[in-house]
């Protein structure tokens, strides 16, 4: 099988970690890197010299032999270049959180499907090790009927300028829940966010998500905090799990605790508590990033759908868009 | 001084807490343990030979050698109790979060001043070496502009039949920061919750309060985790604070940490970290709930007014009752 | 059956833990706490009015109503207590680490076994949850080949007057060493310790033990150390243990991890690592003393020998002996 | 000034992070990666074009144009890489521990004095912000009277076939130890150590170490523990330190505590604690082996001598020797 051939377009942060990823998987070669900045050209070209470090973005749209673009760039650029490469007849892999409306990703989904080619979003966290393991248990019933959802995604943070903490650090969080709870359409989303530091971006929000089926999500995300969470809870009637991923080598406790409120005949609202082992999987180490490009790589191979297809992930950006319809308005939004 | 002579009233959780800690201090005496379970009144009999344990809280209220009555009792008969002890005459002190109503609040503490009675509610963490620590930092301006208060305050708890985890938890964070931000009054309150395990009670609750000042504060609250968690972040202009009840011994950390918007002259929204020193600073151990019995005695014989007065913590009621009103009608509740 | 009628002697520390929770057993009774000062005399007839509290031992040894003496003294003054207590016909709980030299704990068992009585020597930590699950862990050989046995034992202390920290600290991972590895005799001991406050007493001591089968175990105690740490890492062929006594409910941690030579071929000495999951098992959270007490009256009753009889634990002096002449000569020491 | 032109030779794990750090340094060029495995060459052509990539030690040797080698291969081909080396007229950056017998570090020291050329051993701890940190509260008397260092430097770890686990791991603890207590000569040294997996190298060892002035160290390393420790208590008579090199930011932690024996009038063994704020300085991030590589190059530019000069760190080879000695005789070695 012949090998894709990939540019990267965006050199700041996230680009340079496609390039390393890609660059070791056996069946993809970049062929060109490209951003505006030159110091950023002449960083890489150094870096690596099998790689084409250019600023002009039309190379890589001319060139017949590029199957693929991974799109790197600010979140306001995304739609422009999305849709340029997918008229110019390549795959598609953009970076979270796709675009910065529904409107602009429902263009981008319809145009793919008509050029026959992949749209994919890297929504990394569902590639890691930890998330896999999650979805695992919750598919196979244990943790029971699922209650709730609740993560803390907080830190010392950039301050972006162009979109708030909810799309820089929520997208995430919402991407797993849609991942995790695929048999549980969102319902209403409420959320409440402040400014403290400037006029026009949130640096903290809270949101509460309902899903079908009873699970409240809720999640909590700052740029504003002194330390660094990154902890998620779940919990269901027969078991609960802690992820917690700052930690370095057990990242994912599964704790066989509840309560039993059957076990109470009188007092039905005073139940007692059940405690039992707790239990730390070993996970999968494999950098997530790799994993998310290999099965982008594949999928343009073997021409089928990406688990993270354009109209699969595109709910995300609608919650993210609800999440700030409910901030302006003061309510819940429903779905 | 004449020592002040006290009734315990209900034996469950929090009456016995309070009869150790009185015991000890050198102007008070107890003179009575109460409580309808005669399980109790023998169980406390044995413990506490000095002490007479009786069934029945008239001959309480009957006897002139008595000045005051705690009652720790549940929720739904602390007005009754103590309408008929300020009527008898006695000062009270009552368990947090005093009365299930704002009504029934103020209409103690009218009567409390009508009979020149001490009505103190016990709001034991606001004696604590770690609160104590906290608000003198804010009063240094040491934080500088106050951001944000931020509390989770989580475990595997018992369901309670006749108050929601608000009422039970959220309670302890509300006094907290109405006692922290004494000068900030609170504006607005919104709660979400949820009830999983049966059909009164809910069991976990997001509430965000806002303050004046811009300080918006947000509490967590749930007796559905699997672990324990007792935090509190406080972020302000200077610095910033964690505050880990569960550490044993180094519970409060100040960061000297927070984003420097001045610093950055093009960029203003992109501003850089600023990260210094952290410093644990030691706080006094003493049991809070003997200095608050110790407060209480002491404005009993001295006569004047509690810090946690009636007046001055009804408002933690009414936050309370606008967290159900909020979660009642799904929409912010002006205060 | 009779109640077994006991006094307790010293009322310093351990005593007054001895008494509450003897009390609360329903096949013994206290008649007696015994000690010189009076201040405690007094205190404890208020706390305790059915016991009867006096400074005159004799009083005890001449009450034939009383079936047995725990002691909870000065350790210089065991010997002299227990052989009184003994030869009164009593039978004799004594604190660790039982008696100052192996010659007097010789005695004792002589004369207990003469007198038909039972002396037991109170190693609480045996009867922790902990210490049970991780003895029944090796009992099922679920460790495989044991490796070592790693104690960290450190805190700022008390630095005693009568005996060193090895005394006070590591009897009690002797005690453990020699419950769990009971099949494995102990061959030699050395030890280092140091003392940097005053001439008489270590407060600091480094303990290797030597025991049959290839086990070592190494203990580490200090009064010296900012922080508290109370770590015990158990190796095994198969899995390894981490037992941490600060952690207030995740205490005992089983890794299935290892290093497996057998996989290597060419190599030998560079074997791969083996890394599973982890598990830390629910431990049984009844007080240990409790058990520990309970076990004790019902050997009484039942006229059987004590898992921590004399001679079964007159080892632990030996070690402690074998410690002290090791510090003196500077070399190890055979058993 | 013009650049200083190195060569690496050793492309295993350290090799290629010695090149990553000094091809980031302004005055400093690598022009040559040397190892006798291909594939390891082939790996780092492509990732670093502008270096060249051989097998041929000699080349790099008689190629004039090199200033400096840095030799990061095994142990046990130090001395005679660095002998050609220095020979050859190059100076010579060796990993730790330098050699594997002091009579090779002493005729290396010798070789390089007789050809004007560094000899510096990279010790790269030794410029970590963290022991940088501890260095200057040390030498600024803020610990008071030094009393012990003890070192915890334990994993689950790579069984090493050349050297033994002490050669390994405790080559870093000595390291800092005769870097922080520089003006407190070792006097003794007491070594265990066991071998549970082969019968050449041993996996576990505790070190003894006294140096003048009544310093005590003791270090513990491992290769089999199932948790990963880099901990490092220093206690001093004001100030005691606990560095964590496990934790990401909070690495060093400076406790105001201590012991007072002055303060105790009666019973002077038997003082009270002294307890108060704890302090978690700043620290500078700066990769130490960066730091190091640049000390290195300034060295060489400057022809001062290195902070790690030859002569400096072969006492750390002594202490490793006198640990195998101690090991063998199974007692103290006087230095």
């Amino acid at each position: 099988m012949n090998k894709v051939k990939l540019a990267v377009i965006g050199l700041g942060y996230w680009g340079p970690n496609l390039i390393r990823n890609i660059n070791e998987l056996e069946n993809a070669e970049i062929k060109y890197g490209c951003d505006l900045r030159f110091d950023l050209i002449k960083k890489y070209s150094l870096a690596y010299p099998n790689i084409t470090f250019i600023s002009d973005y039309n190379r890589v749209l001319k060139d017949k032999n590029i199957d693929a673009v991974c799109i790197a760039t600010p979140l306001s650029t995304h739609y422009k270049l999305a849709k340029l490469a997918l008229n110019a007849g390549k795959h598609v892999l953009l970076e979270k959180p796709m675009v910065s409306s529904v409107e602009k990703g429902e263009e981008l989904i319809k145009l793919a499907r008509k050029k026959n080619a992949i749209l994919m979003v890297d929504y990394t966290f569902l590639f890691t090790g930890a998330v896999s393991k999650i979805k695992a248990l919750i598919d196979n019933n244990e943790l029971g009927k699922i209650y709730y959802f609740d993560s803390e995604r907080i830190n010392l943070g950039l301050i972006r300028q162009d979109n708030n903490v909810i799309w820089d650090l929520a997208a995430h969080d919402l991407s797993i829940i849609l991942y995790l709870f695929d048999k549980n359409k969102p319902l209403s989303v409420f959320a409440t966010a402040t400014k403290h530091l400037n006029e026009k971006v949130e640096e903290m929000a809270h949101i509460t998500l309902e899903l079908e089926g009873g699970i409240v999500a809720h999640i909590h995300v700052s740029w504003l905090s002194p330390v660094k969470i990154r902890k998620i809870l779940i919990g269901g009637s027969k078991k609960m799990i802690v992820y917690n991923d700052i930690e370095p080598s057990e990242k994912v406790k599964v704790y066989n605790k509840g309560i039993d409120i059957s076990r109470e005949k009188v007092t039905p609202f005073n139940p007692a508590y059940r405690s039992g082992d707790i239990y730390i999987p070993k996970l999968d180490n494999t950098e997530a990033l790799k994993l998310a490009a290999e099965h982008f790589v594949k999928c343009i191979q073997k021409k089928k759908k990406s688990l993270m297809d354009g109209d699969k992930v595109l709910m995300v950006v609608k919650l993210l868009e609800s999440c700030d319809k409910s901030i302006a308005k003061g309510k819940k939004i429903k779905l």
